[in-house]
């Protein structure tokens, strides 16, 4: 493979402008005046280390067909029941559904994906097999939660499910708010923290559960963590209930997080509450974002552009200056590289030579425009439009 | 001017595809089967009235220029005092960003903008003369609203520049925060709506006192809409404490807005509440939305697009439903439209031909992906893209 070199663009986190060499899919070098067979010249963009979408659903997606109106109800259980009533009708789990979108999370410069795949009764392992086969057909980096959607403890038969998955090599285990809709949080927790730790797995729970409740619940997350030594391991997703609390409850949670190595991820979607991103980063938690569903039964937004959303992070953060702002690329970047324990991620000699350049002057401003991307190259690869 | 038919689109609101024969800048007719000397193919096409920006502060925008990191902190005092300080560094309000803006707006198929203008001792109506310089420049339709952003009775002297600018031909009076900025409500609004009744204008007031304090603040101005007849004249901008207030003093206020003919726009930006846009419709009142600050001194969120503006409106309102998606489109077309009380807008023989193509196959979607405009025409004009 020749060598390639990006020229003169500027590196996200440099002070100044760096040549980019790229050799056998890795950065090869970063400094000024290097040299190599194939040149791309960059001047002046902006360069971001691969986009990392660390929380989505991929398997319920209806990306790349017609548009569906939304069915269902204000309610969650009439979202519930719209979307095992409908799934079969409209062909969810699709390969070729999921392959689209990962083509277009591609174009925008998304390298690595975790998504929560529903695994239940009813679909049995169809959707994970389904992801499966996209991430093949696509060449993506597609890391798999195997999601109990409707319950584990008050829907019999998904323990079993979910164990299947894990064997069949699925990276993470997921949960759904132990208390508020498994009606049994130590047992819920038990039970997924119980099965992460003898298949080695990752750990990452849907905790919608809100004010003094999901707190306690993350008190129990950590408790946990902490037991089975399971630090780094573990990611908590929505966590409105840090939005919820008093300062002084979220100082403590937040401690709490750091120290045992619990991370965040959000979403930022709709009005739900964001958890105080500054917050969480100065106590040193781990933050990563996603877009949730993209285009499903469950709603119909989402673009699967990961600066897009790191918009709407900042925007819903209230994050107006430019080093608030970063918080939130860092959410889509490196926060979310963290989470999902991805080794040599970064712009470091030596990482994977993924690589976002974007028009942008600053990388506040690549959040806020989030403008087409001039060039995204994934393992050396620069990527077709 | 040639008689033009835009073939084969479908129309907003109506059931089945329709032509629309543009004449004179105006629908001459809409139905099937039409001819006309030039044709414009938008075959399957969804076609919107022009988009209604119906908030926005056009004077102190930076569009266009070099992206300007954010400077004030985290405070409402501390934008206050970064506003004034550096405004004039800036060259704010400068013609040729205005310009700018509009440029941008229009070409998302924006028609009509209505902007707060600061009118203070410091900028005097240099900010009403820039944006004035700047709609003739472009030939957009922009209707003012005299802004006293620091404040009237706090702020000696501004009284007067806002008479003198209703003098000068500005169509509105603002206000802003009767209680919690200007610190008595009463003489504040009754100061503002003597001035709209003895000159013609219309009310725009921003509201962003919240709870029942924002409340009682909106009892006051239901009560001088309609002492004063200004009924369908009349605006209450953010108007967040609905958001923040029981469904019961919701109700009752809604019903109360209804009956005097107080419009609310909201713009939905970061996580300030959105009002009740469903409850606000079920009861009658009139609702529209804007961007508020698009890249200035407040804040560098913002790109001018209505459709993009409404996803915000729609998303912020947790809108799934097509049906719930299209009142976010409604407050960005005819909502504001009635809000800004503009004559023979719509789709209808005889309204202005300002017509917005986008390839979308619903309204919902339209709002959901805002994709590029097919094609715009203003007063009969095809607009450059």
């Amino acid at each position: 493979m020749t060598d390639v070199l990006l020229r003169g663009g500027r590196p996200w986190g440099l002070d100044s402008p760096a040549d980019i060499l790229v050799r056998d899919g890795r950065i090869a070098g970063i400094g000024p005046g290097l040299t190599a067979g194939r040149v791309v010249d960059i001047e002046g963009r902006l360069v971001l280390p691969g986009l990392v979408e660390a929380h989505c659903h991929l398997d319920k997606t209806l990306y790349g067909g017609p548009w569906v109106p939304h069915s269902a109800d204000d309610t969650l259980a009439g979202r519930i029941a719209n979307d095992l009533a409908r799934r079969g009708e409209l062909g969810v789990p699709s390969v070729e559904r999921v392959s689209a979108l990962l083509r277009t999370m591609r174009s925008y410069g998304t390298a690595h994906v975790r998504t929560h795949t529903d695994v239940d009764p009813g679909v049995g392992l169809r959707g994970v097999e389904a992801v499966m086969e996209a991430a093949e057909a696509t060449g993506m980096d597609v890391q798999q939660v195997a999601f109990p959607q409707h319950g584990i403890l008050t829907n019999p038969g998904t323990a079993e499910l979910l164990e299947e998955a894990l064997k069949s090599g699925v990276a993470a285990i997921g949960g759904l708010d132990p208390a508020g809709v498994d009606r049994d949080p130590l047992r819920h927790l038990d039970l997924v923290f119980d099965l992460a730790s003898r298949y080695g797995a990752s750990v990452d729970i849907h905790l919608h559960d809100g004010g003094t409740l999901g707190a306690w619940e993350l008190e129990l997350i950590i408790e946990r963590t902490k037991a089975l030594g399971l630090g780094g391991r573990v990611t908590v997703s929505h966590a409105y209930a840090f939005g919820q609390i008093d300062a002084s409850t979220q100082d403590r949670l937040a401690e709490g997080m750091a120290e045992a190595g619990v991370a965040v991820a959000t979403a930022a979607v709709y009005s739900f509450p964001v958890p105080p991103i500054k917050k969480l980063r100065a106590a040193g938690v781990v933050v990563a974002c996603g877009h949730d569903g993209i285009r499903d039964l469950w709603g119909p937004y989402g673009s699967g552009d990961m600066l897009e959303r790191a918009m709407h992070v900042a925007y819903r953060s209230t994050f107006r200056r430019d080093e608030d702002i970063e918080l939130a690329l860092e959410a889509a970047t490196y926060g979310g590289a963290r989470a999902l324990g991805l080794p040599g991620y970064g712009l470091a000699e030596g990482d994977r030579a993924d690589l976002v350049v974007v028009p942008a002057g600053s990388a506040a401003e690549a959040v806020v425009t989030h403008p087409p991307r001039t060039l995204v190259m994934l393992g050396g690869v620069v990527q077709d439009g």
